[in-house]
């Protein structure tokens, strides 16, 4: 049998109605979707590797899942069918062919994250961003950032149950842009572990409503203890945003 | 008994879950959600009369309401205790006391409506804009939109079950904003007809796509004749976006 070629599908969708990325026997998930259309249009059972997991709830401006197919099809092809048989809450945006050997997960360099607040009550988008109605202090939040990027052990941020065999992440980037209205942190790393984005978030609030104090906050993460760290923010305002790989696993 | 005051409610609310504005038997609507909160709220049913009716799925950035109320409380009480009852797709804004006299339908000097399409497809927002997958041309249809502004029988845009008496509107302001993912119609007049937006949208795409010019366009508004128009634009990209009073009606 023709192994065919690999592929990478970069989707993005909404995660209100989802149990999740990942597959999941009595539960639905944003992998099982993709399976079932993938199935509809190959008419056999394809494997999916995602980058990474999301939670529930949590939504995705870039997820990126790779999939052999030994039959010919092409690209636009299979983009447009796949957006046909998807339910509108996840949209594929690009598929693109990619070497044999490589791996939607273990090639990935980075991921982005982002995560929304807003403060003005607003009917709209309510899943779509974490309402505060009290504004922290974001300046004070960003010299606490300053204090995560680089190379460090999160295990202070990371749920206690987890496969991984060490706790440590190179953060890129960790900062928040804001203005009256609404709040973004951006945050980049080669890796994160579970509930990370969240935790940080969560912990990063205690610092703008001045319940942490910025000595408390580096104390925190040197604790490698998720108790003594803030508590997560909920899915709504999560967005898996980016996941990058080097430029070689592109066939041209 | 005491009157009381009259109050304005300056709310935004997405329209997908509801039935439009208006209160009706058996069905869902914002008003009969506002309705509820009031009832709730001040133990006694209280009349509301809108600036006007949104259709079935179209939303309100600002819709603005007044009723009567006896009981002394204070505005920001009010505000505070109706978004706690109302559900999260209904939000007030703003309270304010104005004349006893005044009327929130038949006092409004204008109007104010956005109609929102994009051209990327999102997961994000689904029923906030209208999906379109090709790019009309917008510098086309912002010509047509000159041929709008001024004083007209806008009859050719206008639903044919309705109750007014005269088809004459005074548009302010009828224009498209772009950019290469999304569009913004902003359009501002003393009054509306019956579904005018919507069918608005729908002719001047028409004139964006290439299949009417402007001559015919021209001929369109002239021929006060719903039939020659073009189809209307589904529900989900229209927002109501500002009523606007003489500001004597406002009590300092």
């Amino acid at each position: 049998m023709r192994l065919g070629l690999r592929y990478f599908f970069y989707i993005s969708y909404k995660g209100t109605n989802y149990h999740g990325w990942q597959i999941q026997p009595n539960a639905n998930t944003v992998q099982n979707e993709v399976n079932k259309a993938l199935a509809t249009i190959l008419q056999a059972n394809i494997d999916t590797i995602g980058s990474g997991r999301t939670d529930s709830g949590v939504h995705a401006k870039e997820q990126v899942f790779h999939c052999d197919i030994s039959k010919d099809i092409p690209e636009v092809t299979l983009l447009q069918k796949m957006n046909g048989l998807l339910p509108k809450d996840i949209v594929v945006n690009k598929v693109l062919v990619v070497g044999m050997a490589t791996h939607a997960r273990f090639d990935a360099t980075s991921r982005s994250y982002e995560y929304h607040i807003h403060f003005k009550k607003s009917p709209f988008g309510v899943n779509e961003s974490y309402f505060l109605p009290n504004k922290p202090d974001f300046d004070k939040m960003n010299e606490a950032c300053k204090i995560l990027v680089g190379e460090h052990d999160f295990t202070s941020f990371s749920k206690v149950k987890t496969e991984v065999n060490n706790f440590f992440c190179d953060l890129q980037r960790a900062e928040w842009q804001f203005d009256d209205e609404k709040a973004v942190f951006y945050v980049t790393a080669n890796r994160f572990l579970r509930g990370m984005v969240r935790a940080l978030v969560g912990t990063l609030l205690q610092v703008g409503y001045g319940k942490t104090s910025l000595k408390e906050f580096t104390e925190i993460k040197k604790a490698k203890d998720r108790t003594v760290a803030g508590q997560s923010v909920p899915p709504q305002g999560l967005y898996l945003c980016a996941v990058r790989y080097p430029s070689e696993v592109f066939i041209k």
